[in-house]
């Protein structure tokens, strides 16, 4: 496990930058695990940055993303596809063909999570896939649990989640309840895992993920265990390490 | 996971003797992470009949054994040291400056624990761990318990342990209470790992550890998650499965 | 350069298999490539035995072979594809599928080699490739000359060549002036390279090749720069090193 | 084999630094090989900057430089060492016990040499090697002749090397006549091949090189059998390909 204490969100984002460049540069056809929420965005500004100097170049690169909403459609502005398309992959040249996200459509569980577990498995695994943490330890929809879940499956969202989409939707049944997330095999079998974290509710639970038992309560803590695992944050997610 | 169904004892060991003599002849400078018990005795005599036919060559191997009792020199009949000699070491050609167990009679845990974390790491990781599992589920002896252990500790033995190991004491004073064992780390960072199970008391558990919930209640349930463990077991190991 | 003195032919042929059988038994799906002539039917035989044995298994596995003559069919006696599976393919569990050598058929040098480029490279490139070696220190027929070749080519066969297979066909219009071959690039991008050698008639080219400098004139000289390259040579043949 | 199109030398020099960084920032502790010479004088230029912006750490890199002057010491101002420091090491943050050269003070070539390629070994190869290119095709101290040079050797430098170093020195007699030089096993060898080249006279050589056939009268031809070797030149050096 390596530690990076960046000066302020800024800087975060921009070491964070600086490795997906690097991997993006070494490997061109290479594969990432993208993720969504407010956290990355600023990574991923920095990388549209760099792509328009020239720096960097997406046409081989393949993505795929931690999770998606089941029930929600690509043209929903509330699916994790849209969110991705805005913050980073309208602005480069990936090329769509190798985009790739759970299909939130599929009202099939088995059948949506099979098939994404066969995309990743076809692309050859994932060489760097980027990571935000929840305040309960929970990465991509991996919430605290009995047991460490292994490959995409369709997780339950927690109460608190719930609640918090409602205002994004005008009908209440459309507030999506499940999502189709990868599982913990899927992540720890990336060949680099990069965290980044900010801010001062972050605080408690990378003290207690990274220094403390590895158990599935604490999802993100079995990332003590990867080989190559690089946490980067802010000074207030990290002031109690 | 690879499952591989053995019909024999003879048959498991045969085949479990060729992955480790394919590991040794790809790569004769190859690091084995070995393991002691009555489960691998056979796959041991069959790499010796193939060293004495010329098949072998052990000069440039190096080994990690998984755990040692505390408390017990390399002379002590009941070391692992003794054990693996005895059963492998003194009737090939391996090097003795190139074996390495954890040093029992170091009485200072924390340091005997790091220093062979230094001798895995310095051998730049395990290519090849050969593992048995313990009817609770136990690899090497991590225990079941609230959570996975990382690198080398000392274990406390369990009361059954403790019992079964006094009738090769003379004093009961001398009879190990603790060991010094590699954790579920470092075994889970070995670049491929092999399991050997044999007898209907192993059924059970390889059902429960293999095709049940990842948790740290079952040490060797992790396993799941590494990329290249193969599992090889005689028709009563593999009876539920 | 790795050197394995044989003390025979029957010993060479049982050492290169062992290597053989590693690459399978380490990586299922591994890739060989594979090698007409008299030198390595010994090491197909053991092989062929140990399959027998249930030692090992080929279903996973993929062949690449050097060379095919131009113009000859599968069904050709004189065919490479028919030596291979006489001599190999048709004593094991091997995919037919997944069996490859140069169409010998396709009148189109240009498509015909690189069509056989693209079956190599979609497969991944070559884990371990066998070669025997001429007495001028070609290998494949890659023959001495002024420049290294880099892919699968069209070559012209020597007089000499032309001469020797002419007993084996009964009219003089049917003896094959041409051969599709690998190039030395595509050997030397595989990432473990095996050569097996007997005999008095090969002792001048292996000291020459081996302990000589690397030129175009010597082919096999190019070997000495392979990051993994294995000789295993009968007394004979390694007479002068 | 890749090649990228600069639009000027400060773009070879930035798209040259970008994969240089990424090297560092993949593998921190990653060994660069390093080349002297005007051409990467603007990367290296371009390095420092980022290093200052806090991009770059260097701390746990490693450097070993293609070539050094026979008998010029580490002070001399015209050694590749004083070169080196000048032009990048001492404007970051490298660990002087991580800057390898050969040592142009051992006047037993046989040594100095065998010294530099046990220190290449023990580094465990090269990550990234950056290259130039002369006009005839001689790539480090490998001049054009009738055999590829393997490992690390003393080299006779050509007449027009001679003269043309003549004005950097006092006295006629200090000028070298030989140098130190990693072979073209030892480039071949390296994982990653980088090659920058700018101006008109660059033109034809990268053409013959990259272009015609692999011959030891051209060095650098051997490059194309290289499996990850990247090319970036100006519009004038990749003018006639």
């Amino acid at each position: 496990m390596k530690i990076i204490r960046a000066a302020s969100y800024q800087d975060m984002s921009r070491k964070a930058a600086n490795i997906l460049s690097a991997q993006v540069i070494m490997k061109p056809n290479c594969v990432l695990g993208l993720a969504t929420g407010s956290t990355p965005i600023g990574t991923y500004k920095q990388l549209i940055e760099w792509y328009e100097k020239g720096d960097l170049d997406f046409a081989e690169v393949s993505t795929v993303n931690l999770d998606e909403y089941r029930g929600l459609s690509k043209d929903d502005e509330q699916s994790y596809w849209h969110f991705m398309h805005v913050n980073l992959f309208d602005h480069i040249n990936i090329d769509p063909a190798r985009v790739h996200l759970p299909d939130g459509t599929n009202p099939d569980p088995a059948a949506a999570c099979a098939d994404y577990d066969a995309v990743i498995h076809d692309l050859g695994g994932i060489d760097l896939q980027l990571l935000g943490i929840g305040s309960d330890g929970h990465i991509a929809f991996n919430e605290p649990g009995a047991a460490f879940e292994l490959g995409t499956h369709c997780a339950n969202l927690t109460e608190d989640t719930i609640e918090a989409n409602k205002r994004f939707f005008a009908r209440k049944e459309d507030v999506p309840r499940q999502a189709y997330t990868m599982g913990i095999k899927t992540i720890m079998q990336a060949r680099k895992i990069l965290m980044v974290a900010n801010g001062p509710k972050k605080a408690a639970i990378i003290k207690q993920a990274f220094f403390g038992p590895v158990m599935p309560e604490v999802p993100a803590s079995i990332l003590q265990m990867h080989p190559d695992f690089t946490l980067i944050g802010d000074a207030e997610a990290l002031a109690l390490i």
